[in-house]
């Protein structure tokens, strides 16, 4: 029996490993785990078969044998229970550290996505530029308490776990832009994500379907 | 030993239950737990005091003895894994609630939040009328697989569980607008949530803080 995770056919961040199955193939390098990958078109997503494991019609989902999940807050906290490595074995640290998983994706990225989606949905229209300066400072009141919590520390809360996971995908969605040069101590946090073996190693996978599915130019 | 939540001293929903320490009396009250409230004003809540249980300065938090969560889906899955009644018994049907309890605060919440946000940031701007189309589209995105995937069942996925729970109040922030007019499905799962006896005494203990501090007039 072997898992199956689903991803894009052709991911719209061309292999820079923002789309969300990244996460989950993190997750099963650190534990591990091998793992198969089906890709899915973006018709694909929105058809009953695949609506049949992601209500949503999104990607990434994860089969193992008769278990279906999808959401890879769900996915990586269910991989974590499974096998040592991601979350401490205290049942106090591991409440706390399911607590920052959450604020990664609960409180952290959406003023994120947001501001990510003003640009792509409405970076044409006359009031962007006007409204930027209060997207920016919607995300700068999560980095500001962030940055502050995290300190010197290397990790959210001890040891590296699934929530360092969740909070540096989310975090990478502000690569390149201007926000994240003012918080050195983030810039830091991701870099020592990004240096991780199983990170690297979910990197190059993800980033090989991009490149074979690229047209020779 | 017992169990100490905080919420707002002053609720901007004046009462409504949207603030999200219902999330967490719901919880407590359906698995039968007592607990202790402590009410925090906003210039509290950014004190040191306050960040320390809740580095993001903001309600609620979860004290039980030594151990402090933050992060209402954190708390409520913290309380379902403790205590009978929130999460079926079977491992894989545990996971899955897990992952509607992640999609009703990652899939679900973020557009319902931006909608809200759009009109009490930017509700006298110029472009609030035209972006109000686009914000409603990103939420019916969510609200209608959603509906198609509830169709006739009385809970996401059996019986009751922390994700109905959560799911329950994520949908409630759309109370009185005109989207869930055209959502029958998801307007007699609410109704369902809120007939709960939990639901019920969970709500009076909210409302009882705002009708005790609100002035006579």
């Amino acid at each position: 029996m072997s898992i199956i995770l689903t991803a894009f056919e052709s991911s719209p961040d061309e292999g820079r490993g923002l789309a969300r199955d990244m996460r989950v193939r993190w997750a099963l390098e650190e534990v591990g785990q091998a793992y198969h990958v089906r890709l899915v078109s973006f018709a694909a997503m929105k058809e009953a078969a695949h609506l049949a494991l992601h209500p949503f019609g999104q990607i990434p989902t994860y089969e193992d044998g008769d278990l279906v999940l999808f959401e890879t807050g769900a996915i990586v906290l269910h991989v974590a229970q499974r096998h040592p490595g991601l979350l401490p074995e205290d049942a106090d640290a591991r409440a706390r550290a399911t607590a920052w998983m959450f604020a990664a994706l609960n409180t952290v990225e959406p003023p994120i996505v947001e501001r990510e989606q003003s640009w792509y949905l409405e970076g044409d229209k006359p009031w962007y530029a006007e409204r930027l300066p209060g997207l920016n400072a919607r995300v700068r009141a999560r980095l500001d308490p962030l940055s502050a919590r995290l300190a010197d520390a290397e990790w959210l809360d001890g040891a590296f776990s699934a929530a360092d996971l969740l909070m540096v995908t989310v975090l990478r969605r502000l690569e390149g832009s201007d926000i994240l040069e003012d918080y050195p101590t983030l810039r830091a946090y991701i870099a020592r994500g990004e240096a991780r073996p199983a990170y690297r190693r979910a990197f190059a996978d993800q980033l090989a379907v991009f490149t074979a599915s690229r047209p020779v130019g």
